[in-house]
């Protein structure tokens, strides 16, 4: 469906040599057997590299297994760095390629390693490495999730005007609220500033719940429960939002009836006419499911 | 559609003379390239304004930069006076402005500062000017967002009576077992008072869970066990209300249109002929923000 | 709607002399000037008096104000008194009333007032008079709210069995999740019993977290997280099911269509012929809202 | 419905001698009495086991009353022993059964007690014990609770897909931001490893909010805010998903019944006429649990 026939997001077509269309069909494609194996190798270096950095950051493996695992970094940074000189050699526009999204995200998860033998604060590095896990969303991309991710983001486009009208909602209320909590519960019961107690504000309007900083007065800890109330109540609202327009996208890519005359879409499963050029739709061709 | 020619919410009218007009379009209205920068400058002064405020509510940046940010605080006061002055002069009827919700909030913007010349305690002045925050609701009201906004306030509304309810029950619940666990677990292990066990059963029916005060015994154990398993079965019961309320409320919007022919509903915003009898709807009649 | 004409859990009617259907009509309806008033009163006499219970649960309030707090025990107890004798003897069969809910829990508000006197141990029969709360219950229900509640609890008694199917494996979940921690993390870390693994099973599925017992080994730390995860995604089946009874229950309602010919409702919104006897329905009489 | 005359699952048809035909309608199937009782009973034992298992693994408990506990144990073991028994010889293949689902659980309910009269490191198998209260799912699944399930999980099997994908956007957020607060807030602030951070993640973005990490740093309360705000709002993407499923498979489920004249469906359980053409349906086709 979301194939690489058509170029999307920056990605675009293979060069013009015979052996670069085959190699561009195996690293980009996924529907030639070759193509699914270098996925599935892919997904696994992918998912190993960064489990490796992971352990890498945990002091006591790092002390005993220090050796292996820069190995292993240096060995998985030469392979997705060969990837990355593949994939920029057989795409028709290399360009466009290294300046889309995945181009990027392909770039940041080698040049990190290199950079690391001149620059030292190699911690920030780390995490840059980290990213190399959005590359998992191009090999799953290929794959059959991407009509569910569709509609899950169809329906999150639709709603984001909704859930922005949402979002500034909660932070007025944890903005008064917060302020409020200072003033009430004061430095002494840990309310040490108005971000601070903004902070607060969020950590119980979200009903995450910390507990590092607790009202402690009886007038915090009434406003403490209006706060939680509010936020057990109006977690609601975009929980509303996102399913009323996802059944909405849901309903409508069930409802793909092909009007025989114009040839559009869009029309309500009981519709007995086109809604856009009037033609009668031949009654037999429904079919729920 | 929301926009200022109708006087919504005590808001009125432009003054008889011209320049009047023209301000009143400027400070009040956002039709003219003129009234949208001036939204989007006193978008940044708010911003910026509030953003000052909580950073001289902490400590250390205070006793570092506590003269810039007592000159800012002026700055913007005088800016928000100036405006304020401004707006009294331009509307026809200055107290019909200054009554207003907006007009309210204008004048606690601008008022705490001054205040503080003469009266001490300037902690409870300061977290006035945090409503600040509020006047954002009236330039964003302005903007694209009326309509989302409109959608997910009439579901609420709609709602409100069935929320209610809720509320009752989930505060009956809590002040039940709160006092029970004021029996059950006692003073010893800091349920000191029925107030502090009903505080715990907000806490812990609205899964905040801020852990200052947990169960010891088991059978206080068991109780609370009841009480989160109620608190996270009943967190529906406000979703599920105001779920259908917007999917009501959407669903309406959508079918405002009515067939002239067969007088039937029920047909898509898009639709130009009737899904039922395949009447042509008239083109003009429609209209949604 | 749910007046007090029909005997509804328990009430019956009021007894045969005027003066009892008079007093009758106050004590028990709210359909005369009275009957409103007096309801009004009793709110605020049973708010009154659970607010006085809970404060003089509070030790710094009781030494201080022990005095009126006790005065104020007694007055609300012998209004209370007189109110259920004279509940007792307006209506028609007193052995109904003192034996339906209402007429307990009026019996619950004041006996252990009395009791008190004679027997110690007066923190359980403080907790038993907060059980007043309930008592708002009937002077609400006889308020407009009915039908919102009764939309409320209708989506509940149609989900109830799913939600029981729900609950049954949220047990299970915790219960194997409890056990296995206690495995894992073992007393060392707070785990002490397979049913203190249950509790923090219970307080980590419904996201409440509340910190008092926290996995310490890595491999807990991993069970957790599934748990976790777990609990945020599934809170997602009540919800679910709620939302799609409740709409029902709210579509149902507002599809009210009689049938001309069998006088039967329940029909759909775009039904043509009643679906069951088959009149066809004059094509006039829709309209949705 | 989903009664026993079908093997599902690996349960298979009784033997061939009237004994085992009686015997398998007791112990397998809930249509007689008899069955009827056993299902009872076995209920209690089974509840009885656990909880036994549960006290058991409290240390004062098992101080006072290590001897009856250790008696009901094994009391319990002979009862499911004979239980597994019987299963095997009155059904007509007792391999499909052993290796069936409920074979295995019903094996691992006796195992462990045997294993450790011979095995130590009893903590285990006490564990596998446990389990024992997957066998409550058989008894359950004769009872009129299997249709109310059956939505719930075809909703599920539905949904999964998107769900899947949700998860591992779920996973990249909280590896990435648990990445960025071990950079930020650094060990000596709790988060010591990069595994350390994502579990901080996972418990901040699921609303669990153990507190035991808690960022300290203004930057990383701020990024804190981030993940919160985003774990708040997206509770709403798998209670949408699931919602709308439900919301679908219920509405199937309604509208099975096709008319034999017009062809159409969306016809209500009740419907005895087609509600767009009139036609009177046949009775006898209807049939749901």
């Amino acid at each position: 469906m979301a194939d690489n026939s058509i170029p999307t997001d920056g990605r675009n077509q293979a060069g013009d040599s015979e052996l670069q269309r085959k190699v561009f069909a195996v690293v980009f494609q996924s529907r030639t057997p070759a193509g699914k194996y270098f996925d599935i190798l892919l997904i696994i270096a992918i998912v190993a590299s960064v489990v490796a950095l992971m352990l890498a950051s945990i002091e006591s493996i790092w002390a005993r297994y220090a050796q292996p695992l820069y190995l292993a970094e240096w060995a998985f940074t030469i392979l997705f760095t060969i990837e990355y000189v593949v994939r920029l050699w057989c795409v028709r526009e290399p360009r466009v390629y290294a300046g889309s999204f995945y181009g990027v995200v392909d770039l940041l998860a080698v040049l990190p390693t290199y950079l690391a033998l001149f620059v030292t604060g190699s911690a920030y590095l780390m995490v840059i490495r980290i990213l190399r896990i959005l590359r998992l969303f191009r090999v799953l991309k290929l794959a059959r999730y991407v009509s569910a991710a569709d509609a899950l983001v169809e329906a999150m486009v639709q709603s984001w005007r909704k859930i922005l009208v949402f979002l500034y909602v909660i932070l007025t209320i944890v903005v008064i609220f917060g302020s409020a909590m200072y003033l009430i519960e004061g430095p002494e019961n840990g309310f040490t500033s108005i971000p601070r107690g903004v902070y607060w504000g969020i950590v119980t309007l979200t009903t995450v719940g910390f507990g590092d900083i607790t009202p402690q007065t009886p007038l915090g800890q009434a406003v403490a429960a209006v706060v939680m109330v509010l936020g057990y109540g109006i977690i609601a609202v975009p929980t509303g939002i996102y399913a009323a327009e996802l059944r909405d996208v849901m309903t409508r890519r069930r409802q793909a009836q092909i009007c025989p005359e114009c040839g559009r879409t869009g029309h309500d499963e009981d519709a007995k006419f086109c809604k856009f050029c009037g033609a009668r739709f031949a009654p037999a061709e429904k079919g729920s499911g």
